[in-house]
């Protein structure tokens, strides 16, 4: 099984890939963390297929106390948070108290946040669910809840102390959900690794049908990607921007929608074909990367329907993101596969290319 | 005017310590602040007073936002916060955005963590008015809100980019607000100073006369004081927690008494004598400690009036505490006037001392 090394100023930690072996994640576990009591933080849905199983391996090596939250975006607020505060607080959990993020990005957001904050910063460890969480949102230290104006406005950098990824949860994943976490993976081809996109364009079957080995690069290059880069820039004073290619207009799509039409990856699907448009239009790229990644959305068969939008919405839900600064924008562009430039931008270019496109 | 420089690993800044100078703290703030637009974050009751005043002075060098709060402990929540959250990214605050803290204890505790979580984090400058913030909350980098079931128990370490002390501030405080400041200024000289307790038993009545001198020396030595122990131990791993003393029992009576009743600096000085009480009965201190304090406070006329209170609910907000990691408690005792140990206490004892004195 892989193991990544992450080694960032304050902290260092370990990602480890294992097809199934709820036992090894206990024992792993059982070196990491000091107390008897470990807290789950999961949602109804996570709860509902491996409470059991978890609870059996576990058990033998810790007291756990479950704390489950509802399935979804629209639970991913401060007021989740409060009452994860407020229940962990009467369950007794102290400043040598671990927290277990286990599901999808949303828990592993709000785990991480509760963990960041509860007592001015606990323990976490990672196990995400969801391929989008596996390659994406479980390494890098990213915490977060939304507001009603956006995504991801509060928040907070704080890192796990693992990260267990175990690729047999993708067998209960809704397909739509694991199409949603290639979307991610995809971009780390496009922005670092011209040779992994290849390797992507190649295996499409393969990933389709969840072959393990397959699945287990996958998931092994992606997170080596994201850490390599999170390694050159925790706080994302610079390079770790280029991890935000097709989010700008992503997360725009998200909130305008109100997201409930777009899953988060389709929405950065959409978010790196405009990218690349934009890109090409400003003379930047590649003539041929457009329909390359056109066509492996296709062979991936991750879903471009884009919602009914209104470009004004759009154009104010992308100035208040956190990537603006003053009347320009950063934009990540490509110059050619696997490279990737940041380059700001005046917002009426980016309205311009936005009514091209995508009306 | 003295200035302090605080440094820390990740952080440096200085504290100001000034009369009365609105002109000279703008110039200043623009030599560390990159954009034109600041949002100040007070109290209803401080915008009251010297709202008008600061907009005069700011306004020439900043485009200047108000973002007023209602007043009290109660609303030191993440409700609160997230309210402030919003209205920030309504007004387009960004990354490269500074917040003010102008108020007390309440007002920085929020700021701070609203700043520690906006976007994962952006400045914050500290503006303390009452003298509780102005000698202990706003140095030192705790931020926080309460919950339901504890004070603090939410929060973030993060460290103002400067603190602005100015003592005329003090002159529209509440007498028994100063007099709560003046509790932790007793605590410092407690745990690390016996000259500057000395100095404190010398100078009380010019002390409650507002005497500008005296004040710049109380508020510049108990500064330094709190930044030399912060310097050494940012994060509260070990001798930060010295700065405790007389806060576990202190933050009990509080949430006991639902944060009516005592006013904090009150609760910290009814705090300090018990665990002078509590040094005491194990043997460790002084014995003519508990009247020289006695004494002390009485001369600055700080309020011991003791609400009626339940033992057995003081000892369930004692275990909840922070500073708790299992059927011991961590106490901050004083073996001698200016030394402080942190000792590992069994509950039992601290309730047995509780019963003696309290009841």
């Amino acid at each position: 099984m892989p193991i990544l090394n992450v080694k960032l100023p304050q902290s260092k930690y370990n990602i480890h890939i294992i097809k199934w072996n709820l036992d090894l994640v206990a024992r792993e576990i059982k070196t990491l963390v000091s107390s008897e009591k470990i807290f789950i933080i999961t949602n109804k849905t996570i709860a509902k297929l491996y409470q059991q199983k978890i609870q059996k391996a576990f058990s033998k090596s810790f007291d756990l106390e479950w704390l489950v939250i509802p399935d979804g975006e629209q639970f991913k607020t401060l007021n989740t948070c409060e009452k994860l505060h407020e229940t962990l607080s009467r369950k007794g959990a102290h400043r040598k108290s671990t927290l277990i993020a286990l599901g999808g990005g949303v828990v592993g957001d709000i785990t991480g946040f509760v963990a960041a904050t509860y007592m001015r910063g606990i323990d976490f460890i990672q196990m995400p669910t969801t391929l989008l969480a596996q390659v994406d949102s479980s390494v890098g230290g990213k915490t977060g809840v939304d507001l009603k104006t956006g995504k991801n406005l509060v928040g907070a950098f704080h890192q796990p102390r693992a990260v267990f990824i175990l690729t047999d949860f993708l067998k209960t994943l809704p397909t739509r959900e694991f199409k949603c976490g290639l979307a991610e993976v995809i971009k780390y081809g496009i922005i670092w690794d011209a040779t992994f996109f290849t390797f992507l364009e190649k295996n499409a079957p393969s990933i389709l049908k969840l072959d393990a080995e397959i699945l287990t690069h996958l998931i092994a290059t992606s997170c080596l990607i994201k850490t390599k880069i999170v390694q050159k820039d925790e706080k994302e004073a610079n390079l770790r921007a280029i991890l935000n290619f097709g989010h700008t207009l992503g997360h725009a799509l998200e909130t305008t929608t109100g997201y409930k039409t777009l899953k988060h990856g389709e929405a950065v699907a959409l978010g790196m074909l405009f990218a690349l448009r934009l890109s090409n239009e400003l003379g930047l790229t590649q003539k041929d990367l457009t329909p390359r990644l056109d066509n492996l959305l296709a062979k991936l068969q991750i879903s471009l329907r884009l919602p009914k939008i209104n470009i004004t919405q759009v154009m104010t839900a992308i100035s208040t993101d956190k990537k603006i600064t003053s009347k320009n924008i950063r934009f990540i562009l490509i110059p050619k596969l696997g490279k990737s430039i940041i380059k700001e931008l005046d917002l009426k270019v980016v309205q311009t290319c936005l009514k091209n496109h995508l009306t």
